[in-house]
């Protein structure tokens, strides 16, 4: 499980202190995942919500990936970088390489395989791990990543086998690579083709709540082994963050905390 | 035509000053927006290799955007965001809408039509531009986007008729769309294609020189008119601002300023 950090500055709770709308951002955004660092493993941090306010918003970005590090959080940047390799190499310096950065970042297929291998060669170097866009939940992605290609396969199923790939020669013990896959949470028919396209990849799964995916949706993004199901990093970002909206005179925190252990709850139903 | 800006510290002229890294990039990319202004009117500016030195970077990327602005310089901002909407709305928010941002941005096209529209809400509300990527010059992004679809077309085809549809709306008197493509500039025979089902779009052609892309090549991505061929941005990055390189002895602004007008009249040669 993972929790999506998205700040959106006119939906933070009111008590919610800065000087200004980037200050409450940070503040919020910290408070996040001291929230949920007792609860989930792992946090997604939405690069778009920071970067939207410039420079003093992508500080606030590095600082809220250092403090979730500190507080033992698996941190993914969700920055969906790509460029050609020459370009792709500089990505991956700035939003993935070295300590100062988060463990793992997701990137953009659409230039293929070598515009994903500088990231990586870098993830290789430094123990971090990626997530390439593959299947999007969103509709205008179903109208390209759908579309039927003359082999009978579709478009992202060609992706899928892209970086399956692109991975292989990057696996672990447990049988995952370091290059993993973003497969939208809204797709359940097509999740079970892409597992059994990129067995080796571990699924990042946004839109559990907010954006439409269910936990029967999910099922299939998981790998079957002897000590039950791997392989899939369940997130929900706006139906947790945002839990205070729909409980009025309940404190943000609990309601955040609340919804992360219910979405926990919900997601380890269907894995018993 | 444009000039790219494509700083990395390790090409710099030796005598580009500057306390560390980042801050001879500073020096050194400012210097060049400034050399090449009275000979090219646009240039397009490389987010990664800004962001490679974290929010520092990107606060010097700013600087470099400003700067072009006032000297007059149609400012292009290569990031190639994508995302989907609601993502892409901060995004837009970011890179593209409003004073402080470039004039036009690149977006990254695999989330489809509704990936792209906050960008394009963005751009009509500010007067600003857009280029979506179509068809990437290198070899991995042959390998996705040539594949055949089943009804006959490449996935580049269709992604270019996307970028159409989602265009249409916004078309200048001029005839072309806020929307525009970018289309590289080592495919000639795509071009010609790409040309035909995306007559609204402006292209941006990036790898002029360096990246192996020829005067003859690029012909196919301008529209012919009344006024002569129109359409189409022809980029040349590494083989104008590194140009010192290969002329030893001879001041880098020289060079620079050598190649950008060696380029304009190649270009220039083919349109007449």
């Amino acid at each position: 499980m993972c929790v999506g950090i998205d700040p959106v500055a006119e939906r933070l709770p009111k008590d919610v202190a800065g000087a200004d709308a980037i200050e409450r951002v940070r503040a919020w955004s910290l408070a996040i995942a001291e929230a949920v660092a007792p609860h989930v493993p792992a946090v997604k941090i939405q690069s778009a919500c920071f970067e939207r306010f410039g420079w003093k918003g992508v500080r606030v970005c590095e600082e809220v990936v250092t403090r979730s590090k500190e507080l033992g959080l698996v941190v993914i940047l969700d920055a969906k970088r790509g460029d050609i390799g020459a370009s792709s190499e500089h990505y991956a310096a700035g939003q993935l390489a070295g300590d100062r950065n988060a463990d793992a970042l997701t990137v953009n297929s659409y230039l293929g395989v070598d515009g994903i291998e500088p990231f990586i060669a870098a993830a290789a170097r430094d123990r971090k791990g990626l997530f390439a866009l593959v299947r999007t939940s969103n509709p205008g992605g179903d109208a390209l990543q759908g579309l039927a290609l003359e082999d009978g396969r579709s478009v992202s199923d060609a992706v899928a086998q892209l970086v399956a790939g692109a991975g292989a020669a990057h696996v672990g013990s447990e049988g995952y690579s370091l290059l993993g896959a973003v497969v939208g949470a809204t797709k359940a028919a097509d999740a079970v083709r892409l597992r059994e396209l990129m067995p080796q990849q571990i699924f990042l799964v946004p839109g559990f709540g907010a954006q439409g995916g269910k936990a029967d949706d999910v099922r299939a993004c998981f790998r079957a082994g002897k000590l039950g199901r791997s392989g899939a990093i369940i997130t929900a970002s706006r139906s947790v963050i945002f839990a205070h909206e729909k409980r009025a005179g309940v404190d943000w925190r609990t309601a955040v905390v609340d919804a992360a252990k219910q979405m926990k709850d919900e997601v380890n139903a269907i894995l018993a």
